[in-house]
Order: structure tokens, then sequence, then C-alpha cells
């Protein structure tokens, strides 16, 4: 998430500002114009205050004579970064920070403005709402939770129906992350506007899902990759794929004025949201007909299969001008400061899709890391490719 | 936040379970079936850990062999119970606990189920949707963010104009405080299913506002009750009141199916949402009929005054028999629990209204303090007395 600037570093950071990412009259994080965050914490009578705000090694906060503790970063890449303090050993959000859920908790963060870029804020022109909706899964038997984005014109145009984006969250994020991190709303309240995208229902439901009966065990000490934690997200990859195909699709037909059919539904995720697009997509080619992976895709971690595009999803991309009529998008993305593996994963994916034939868009973000900024980008690119068919039948009434 | 009980402390806690309110997958808070709660947190290197649950003194937690600390508290009055933990002097959020903003951070709380109560619980009756709106305001030159609840049919009965209830959270806390801590959305679901509520919109909005050019001081250091912070409290009042009847209102009445006179507005709020609520309201009568102050009604704090019903609110209780043809219903509640002050307060201001003759309703929530299960309870007593003055028109499509 460092920037590869040569500036000097023993320059005092200037013009520091409170991050948009704050809570109400909290001055701290602070950001500079040359991307530079200052963290300030309480913390008196700590033995030793640690930040972790990217990749690689934690580092050591000064503490200062009035019992905070302080930590200057180099400039950073823009966009939305994750970090937690570590208070002799307890590792802890910042209380100046908004709480973003992520890392499978509160975390704190702090917003780096892109300068000169603006099509993930607030504009003056029309506004989607964002919805909240509860329904009950036959699947989990219990109620679940999901944000659904009407685009700006939805109440007025009662007679208009819409296509849908189901969009997911990566690990350890949940249903609030595209709003709140990702400011989805904005980027297509934006698109939109402009004229670039057709205006879309976007759909962003919880990525977690346990069948009735099942009980997940303790996964205290079981990281991620470990067989314990990988069969629990097999076993929930699944309850969610049932209850996003047999639950939740169905409930937002019914309660929204979608256009029901595979011509008019898409999905895409990020990171572990990417794994469930293509797992869900790909078993259920009859209800979708656009694909988007975020700095995730196919399902490696969970198969221990090597990717071939004859044999991939049940044979699915073995003739790609069938594919192609088939599926109207493939898009993958990927940050080209992201860890190498992911990096790689991704590159080999496009590499053997262009390798087979198969139509697909590969893009990467510049510069940006297994980051929200890279996911915004992505949005953007994806979004105004989707519903623009012109054999589909247009968005209409019945 | 105690009950005051006879049982055994020095019994070890049985059925303990996650709390409901924790994050996925998180053990820890526990409750069990008297309502006693375990906190329990890693803090490895810390010399002394305090969790600060309830008014009075904080407690140390114990430090176990593995790096934990914990804390099992005798039995807790149930509902939501904010808290934080102080690592060696860091006062922090617990990672196991989901962030609900109060205290004007991102703090967690512990939910202990009232045994037989579930009138705040999502059930199997027709839901309404929170919605996220951003507006522009002129007020404070910023976009605002609010959350709108609609009524289960809203979506169906397109014809069908409903009366709006504008409710605030309380000090500290955010427009998301209502649904998240609160559940009105399902209070309300329940109520209208009962039957004995209107269908009605409830708009929540951000008590926190600045009028353009208004620089806010730090306030670092300076404490509620403070000189400095009541000015900003008395700025940010009176720019709350200029958004909400110049900017907010007329945004509402244009976005959604509303009944946009008094007879079907209505507003009230927790706490400094009680103060906003008797300003806003009293200052114009012309766009409220409806008033509630829940553990918060007038403004002392602010004006110094004490509370005349002759002079008060500029002679609006003067004429009870007026008054009571003018305002179809002046709620005030305090939960029995809460510290002396509150309570007397609104005790001496429900006495003040009898001996006036004012007509009101007193609201008393059994064994609760200055905390959401007194306002959930609340909200369940006061929502159903709205919309319901038969001189009003019905309801009706125009």
């Amino acid at each position: 998430m460092l920037l590869a600037a040569s500036f000097c570093f023993a320059q005092e950071p200037g013009d520091l500002k409170p991050a948009t990412s704050n809570v109400l009259d909290a001055q701290y994080p602070k950001v500079d114009g040359n991307s530079r965050v200052q963290i300030r914490f309480k913390a008196p009578e700590a033995t030793k205050v640690k930040l972790n705000i990217w990749s690689g090694p934690k580092v050591d906060m000064e503490k200062q004579a009035d019992g905070f503790w302080t930590f200057t970063t180099p400039s950073m890449v823009p966009g939305l970064h994750y970090y937690t303090l570590i208070v002799d050993g307890a590792e802890v959000s910042d209380p100046g920070s908004t709480a973003y859920f992520g890392g499978s908790k509160w975390a704190s963060a702090v917003e780096v403005p892109e300068a000169g870029v603006d099509f993930y804020q607030p504009k003056d022109v029309p506004h989607g709402q964002v919805r909240e909706i509860w329904y009950h899964s036959s699947v989990t038997g219990a109620w679940r939770h999901a944000f659904v984005y009407l685009p700006p014109d939805y109440d007025e145009q009662t007679k208009t129906r819409y296509p849908v984006l189901y969009l997911q969250h990566g690990g350890g994020e949940d249903e609030s992350g595209w709003a709140r991190q990702g400011k989805a709303n904005f980027i297509l309240d934006n698109l939109i506007a402009s004229g670039s995208t057709k205006p879309m229902i976007i759909v962003m439901a919880n990525g977690y899902a346990s069948r009735v009966g099942y009980v997940v065990p303790d996964l205290t000490g079981k990281p991620f990759g470990s067989p314990e934690f990988m069969k629990v997200m097999q076993e929930r990859m699944g309850a969610f794929e049932d209850d996003m195909t047999q639950v939740l699709i169905p409930f937002i037909d019914k309660t929204f004025r979608t256009i029901p059919d595979r011509d008019h539904r898409a999905m895409a995720g990020l990171s572990m949201g990417g794994m469930q697009t293509f797992q869900v997509t790909f078993d259920h080619l009859d209800l979708f007909s656009y694909i988007g992976g975020f700095s995730g895709a196919g399902n490696p971690f969970l198969t221990g299969t090597k990717f071939d595009v004859k044999t991939a999803y049940n044979g699915a991309l073995t003739d790609p001008s069938e594919f192609a009529k088939r599926v109207h998008l493939l898009w993958i993305g990927v940050g080209t400061n992201e860890p190498e593996r992911m990096k790689s994963g991704l590159e080999s994916l496009h590499n053997s899709l262009d390798a087979g034939g198969v139509k697909h868009v590969f893009y990467e973000s510049p510069g940006t890391d297994h980051e929200w900024q890279t996911w915004r980008r992505d949005l953007k690119d994806f979004a105004p490719r989707l519903f623009q068919t012109p054999s589909q039948p247009a968005s209409s009434a019945r």
C-alpha cells in the first residue's frame, strides 16, 4: 500500500486534515496532501503499541509525553485502508475511525483521497436509495439481512422493471461492505447520471450462511486455509448458493420490479465473493448471463484442482462460441499491487481463458492492492458493460 | 444496570451462550439464563484490563493463563448494554461485539434477552424496509444521511399516503441508533401487524448539524456540560432545527407518500433527541401535533431556566384546553433505574404539567436505566397512540 515515490520521508507532514472516514469531531487519523496518514491513539499506561496498516511487518508507534501514541506513514496509495492497533498484545480498533466490518470484526479504516478522482463521491446528481430488507430463509432457518440499491427513478417510474446485479463482499466482511467501504451506491448514481450505465437494482447479500441444524465449530486458532476453516467455508459456500438461488432471488423478484430472467441478472463479487460468484453462476447459468470476479474468481482453494478451460465448470467453457452466446460478459480484475499469489492466480486464469479462446474482459487496477480502491474501480469498469447486449429486449413495462 | 436479586454470586454461571449481538462466529461475550454476562478479551501483554459496562466504578478483569482476560457480571437487567474495555489506559471496543455508534464512537454492546418478551424481535409478520437516503442541505452545505422506515405495504399500496414520525437518537449516537440498537423497524412491524398501530413512516435523521462556515472547535478535554461543549451543542441544536424544518421535512414530503400536515406529523427522541424534540416541536407547532420525550424533554441544560408551565415554550402551555386541542399527544417517559438527576427531572416536568392541567402521558419503564431497553419500551407505548385522533381525516389517497 506504499507509493513507490521518491520524496523525503524525514520531512514533517504538512496540511494534515482529519480523514473523511473519521467519526464526528475526531481529529485523528489525519491525512496530508502527500497522502501521508498520521495516527494518534491514547494509551497512557501501555508498554508497546503497534500499528497494523499494511501487509508486511507491523510498525511500532511512538509514545508521546501526553499519553498518546503516534505514527505517520509514508505516502499511501489512494483508497480506504483497514488498520488496527495492537496495545500490549490486544488487537483493537481506533475509536476515532468509523467502524467498517472487515477481518471478521468492526475495524478501523482511513480514507486516502485520490487526486482528481470523485467517481465514488456523492455529487449533485439524482441519488438512488439503499434499502435494508429482511427475509426468512428456509435454507438457513433464520432471518437474513441484505441491502438493496434502487436506482434514482425507481419510485417515480412505477411501471418500469429493472435488471439486477447481485454484488458480494469479501471474506471477513459482510453485506454492509459494498455500500460503506465500496460506496457502490454513489458509484452507480454517478454512472447512471453520466448516461453510460443502465439503471439497475443491486442486491448486496451476506455471503455467510449455514444450513438449518449445522453447528459451526469453534474456529478459534484455525486460520484461513486450515482444513477446519476450509471445511466450514465449503459448507457455507453451499448453503449460500442454495439460499441465494432458492430463497433470495425469488424474494427479490417478488419484492422489487425486476426483469426476472437470466438476460437481466448479473453476479459479481470481490475476493471470496468472486469465488462465490463463479460457483453460483456456473452452477446456475439458467439464472445468470453476466459474471464478474474482482480479485477472486474460481475456487482453487476449495477444490485443489488446476483450472482447465476444457473441463472447468462442467464444460461450460469447452465451446467458446457457444459460451459467448450464452454469457454476455465474463469479467475478471486484479490490482497490480496485490499479493503475488493473487495476481498470478488471476493472470493465469486470464491467460487460460485467452488460450482457450474464451471471450472475457481482464482489468488491472494500476497501483492498488487487495483493497477497496481496486474494487471501486472494478465496479466502475464492470457496471457500464452490464445489460447492454443489443439482442436483449429493452427494459420494459409489463 | 444490576438486578437487585438475591442469588448466589459465587455460583459458576451455567448455560452460557454467545450473545445475539456478537459478530459472526464470535464466542464471547456470552450470556446465561440468569442474565449474567461473561466477557473475554485477548491482551496477552497487558498489565491491567478494566471493563466499563455500567455507570459507577469500572471493574478489573482477571488475567487467565492463555493471555485472555475475563469477567462475569452479576445478573444484568434486560436490554442492550454498551461496554468498553480499558487496556493499559486505552479505552477500546471488544472485537467480538457488533459495533454500535454510542458515546461518539463505535462501541461494543451486549444484548441481554428479556424473558418472554419479543416485541423487538423479527417475527413472521410483514416487514417494512429501512431505506437510506442522502440529501444535500442548504443549511449545513453538505450531504446528509438519514434512515427511513417504510411500513410493510408501502410498495404495494401505491395510492396510500402515510403519517410520519421523526425519531431522534441520543447524544453521542447517530442516525443508525434507532434501527440498530433500538430495533425500531421490528417494533413497528410487530405493532402494525397486531393492528394496534397505524402504518407510518419513521424518519431517523442525524441529530448533529453545523451551519455552513461554522468551524467546530476541538472539543478534546471539554466534557459534556462544560461551557465550550454546551456552546457547540446549542449551535448544533439550532442548525439541526433549521435543517430539519427547512430541508429535511420538505425533502421527505417530496420523496415519500406522506400526509404533509401537522395532524400527521410527530416527533420524538431519546435523551438529547428528546431535548431536540421539545425545541423543534414547540418552535414549530405549525408542523407537529404529536410530541414525545424519551428520557429527555425540555432543555434546562442549555437555557438554565426553571420549567414554568405558564411561561414555558413561549406560552404554548398557558391555556391547557387550547393546548390539548392543538397537540394531540404530549408523551414523556423515563426508566425507573435511571440516574437520579434524569429521573427527578422528568418526574418534575410530569408534576408541573399535572399541576398546570396540561394533558400528557407519563410512562415509567420498570427497572431499566438510561439505556435502549427503556427506549424500545417507550416506542412500544408511544407509537400506538399516534395518528389515532378521530377528528383527523383518515389516511387517504390524493
